[in-house]
């Protein structure tokens, strides 16, 4: 691929924001964290934890993205062409789903408090079916044939529809538990997750259709960069206000 | 551009003493944050990760700029031209806008301690008008070209106005209900934060009148040095005065 000067500069400033982004939010949760009871410490760990991680991953897809792609102008200003010896790692970003997806849902089940049994057998469905999810997606990733892209994405599209089921038909049961003043925003919040996730398989499936060049490569790298801010860090501070509020509410 | 040895140190110093000033504030208010009354720690936590967001950026700013202009002069005492392969991104300073300027308003609105209702309903005017007054920047920005510059200029102007008006107009009737003792202090950061603010909108139109060449460049950099040092630390030195005398009142 062949990235325009402008291409390259909104690629690079967005992968900027996402560190930017992810490392601040991480830090003022760790700031925050005496102010939440104890009860509800938990989930704004794990958060602190996702987006800490989210950081780590896009200081490298950062790095592996300003050596993969040079120039030759003065200024910088010409077109960018792919470097020799080197290529962007898209691997970076299934490794990083693979730790921070099953603890997205840990952070969601966690701030909910629920009874301990329930919350356990929340747990034991979500978390592998979110690691198996990714871990299926990603051969179909790498291969580079369509056909392996199909096979493995459908398979990938189990786990994923079992998670949406788990969290919008069963837990559904649990919400009405929670205090009233925090019950819409959590309802929401399941959308927003939806809507953020939603964004990932779409994605996968765009190469099938053809949709290469600059052009599109740019869109991908922007919308997977926008999800990742809205999936964990926006994700984490609702959150935080659900920790804070209930928190405010029990003492 | 060509810089002269002069202009290239000016510049260098100018963005390490932002990189310290940002940096240490952001440490000193880190430091004191246990002197503050629980009720007033959001608002100085946000002025920690605004000035910590200001000093990753700067930190990258002041790289690109070492990576940007080059000299082939022993000891470095000659010209510096721009280098071959990369140019120094501005972008950044888009991106640390568009993360810090809405963080900015939250700063002073949690410092005010508002009920609740008032609170939200200030910042859900306010949050979204500085996201959007720096996004439609940006295009103009980059494009290079006049004629988006003063489209997109322009269409900032709005919210740009509107936040000016929440805060001079709607705001004024909620500093009666601050303590005597920090009363003036909140209405001449009103001012301090206009005038600084000021400088970012007169450096974006400066082109337009073909303020070009080094000199230019130069001031450029020194007067958003000085402007983000005034706007990010010295905002938040005030705020946190503000708090510690509201900590000491409530007491
Ligand atoms: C269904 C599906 C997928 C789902 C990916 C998801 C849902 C990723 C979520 C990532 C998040 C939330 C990141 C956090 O920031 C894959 C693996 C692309 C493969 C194709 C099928
Ligand atoms: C009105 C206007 C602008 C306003 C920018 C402002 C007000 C930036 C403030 C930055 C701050 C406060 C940084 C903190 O250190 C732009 C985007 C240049 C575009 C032209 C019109």
């Amino acid at each position: 691929d062949i990235l325009s000067h402008g291409q390259y500069d909104t690629v690079y400033n967005f992968l900027s924001l996402v560190i930017a982004s992810q490392l601040f939010t991480a830090l003022f949760l760790l700031i925050s964290l005496p102010r939440i009871l104890p009860r509800y410490r938990q989930a704004i760990t794990v958060a602190i934890i996702v987006c800490g991680i989210a950081a780590y991953h896009y200081f490298r897809i950062f790095d592996s993205f300003k050596e993969a792609f040079v120039t030759t102008s003065v200024g910088g200003t010409g077109d960018y062409t792919q470097a020799v010896g080197t290529g962007f790692n898209e691997g970076y970003r299934y490794v990083d789903w693979f730790l921070t997806v099953p603890l997205l849902l840990v952070e969601l089940i966690a701030v909910l408090a629920l009874a301990r049994k329930v919350q356990s057998g929340l747990l034991m469905r979500l978390v592998p079916a979110a690691a198996l999810m990714i871990a299926l997606g990603y051969p179909g990733e790498i291969s580079g044939e369509n056909s392996l892209r199909i096979i493995f994405g459908l398979l990938s599209m189990i786990p994923f529809a079992y998670i949406l089921y788990i969290l919008f038909v069963q837990l559904s049961k649990s919400l009405t538990s929670q205090p009233a003043s925090v019950r819409t925003t959590l309802s929401r919040l399941r959308y927003l997750l939806v809507i953020s996730w939603i964004v990932y398989p779409i994605a996968y499936v765009l190469p099938l259709f053809n949709a290469g060049g600059g052009d599109a490569w740019v869109s991908k790298q922007v919308g997977y960069s926008v999800a990742d801010i809205v999936a964990k860090a926006v994700y984490a501070l609702i959150i935080f206000s659900v920790a804070k509020a209930k928190s405010y509410e029990d003492s």
